[in-house]
């Protein structure tokens, strides 16, 4: 119980962290998951104290709510396409800053808003932090595809799975209507390589690669590590 | 008149010729657009004369309703995910057997169909057959995603156009629920690498650009002509 809370602790720690980097006027993209969401809290928080004007695009319906409910002003994608700033969490995220996304079922809007923004930072706590990248790679599919991209998935080496709900029987559906495979590769050794060759099967709409990250919020229990990318 | 009907003749040739390749219990892709339409009907026929047994899967809500219509019994790539031979039209084809679809705004589910085909066959009019590719490559978004990959494909040297519906106000929707945009690249030096460099654009479903095509049954004035991939 000591560490969850201290975990815990830590998250907040780099969430909260991460929304001093929003600026009077900028037009930000909000994430989803546990860490991310104290980022949108305390920007409504600095909303309230400071008077602190932004704009947010979210990522899912969660984010959407939540930035609702902390007084986000938000706006779409197409009236504002430049983002200034996104903030998100992850699921694994390794040490050339190539990341894994997409247990919230949410990496396909993620990873356009992600795409659109200048600057793009994730906050995550130090367990998601590794050597080489080994979780599961979300992919979401359309639902008439399953069998091909999954046959595709396992010529590449991979073990797919589709994920199913718990809250409702059969699969899980997206925000955007489809469904989801997390693929198990093992140790990915070329996430670049791994990310194009998913990206040509017939049926894949998005996988939870992403190789544009600028900078990590890390939660560790000694405090919030800032890891930038190098070059 | 006289060419268009002569015209309309050989697309109805080409069309009938490639429903004889479909063998007693074959389950075969059913494209989408008005020389395949031919063939669908072709095969309507052949059940009625012959009692040809075939189980179709069609690529749009347009062949299902015609493979119905001509007492085709169907199935789906769920039950069936791998096909005898897929059928289908194209916008136009190059002497590599290069393929650009998606005039029908049914270009995704032709190429998981395709893609899942022991064989592809194309039936096309011989003014879609060219030396290289220039026609306009559709491209199937999500919707939230429109401004982020105009402009990247705008990067790639593309003129992008959001597809406008005709029969219904703003943009044209597919059957999947997205929108299409047509892109300009003029001639494509390199429609390989092209088709790769569209699919990493986050926010594409898919694009139009297919390389799996095997055998194209080109409708010529003077006959149906039956061009094989090389090697």
């Amino acid at each position: 119980m000591r560490d969850a809370s201290a975990n815990a602790n830590a998250k907040r720690a780099a969430g909260e962290a991460a929304a001093e980097l929003v600026k009077d006027g900028m037009v930000v993209g909000l994430g989803t998951g546990s860490t991310v969401a104290w980022t949108i809290r305390r920007l409504g928080e600095r909303i309230q104290e400071e008077g602190l004007q932004l704009l947010g695009v979210p990522t899912s319906y969660q984010a959407e709510n939540l930035a609702i409910d902390s007084g986000i002003r938000l706006t779409t994608l197409n009236q504002n396409p430049v983002l200034d700033l996104a903030i998100d969490g992850a699921d694994q995220v390794d040490e050339d800053l190539m990341v894994i996304k997409g247990g919230g079922a949410a990496h396909t809007r993620e990873k356009v808003v992600a795409c659109s923004a200048r600057r793009f930072v994730i906050v995550a706590d130090e367990g998601k932090y590794v050597k080489r990248l080994n979780h599961a790679v979300p992919v979401e599919v359309l639902p008439f595809a399953v069998r091909l991209v999954e046959q595709r998935l396992m010529d590449m080496g991979g073990a797919p799975l589709l994920r199913l709900g718990k809250m409702k029987d059969g699969p899980v559906i997206t925000d955007n209507g489809n469904f989801l495979i997390d693929v198990d590769f093992e140790e990915i050794a070329d996430p670049r390589g791994l990310a194009a060759r998913i990206s040509s099967i017939p049926g894949v709409v998005e996988h939870g690669i992403f190789d544009n990250l600028d900078e990590l919020y890390l939660a560790r229990a000694a405090g919030v590590e800032i890891i930038k990318k190098r070059g």
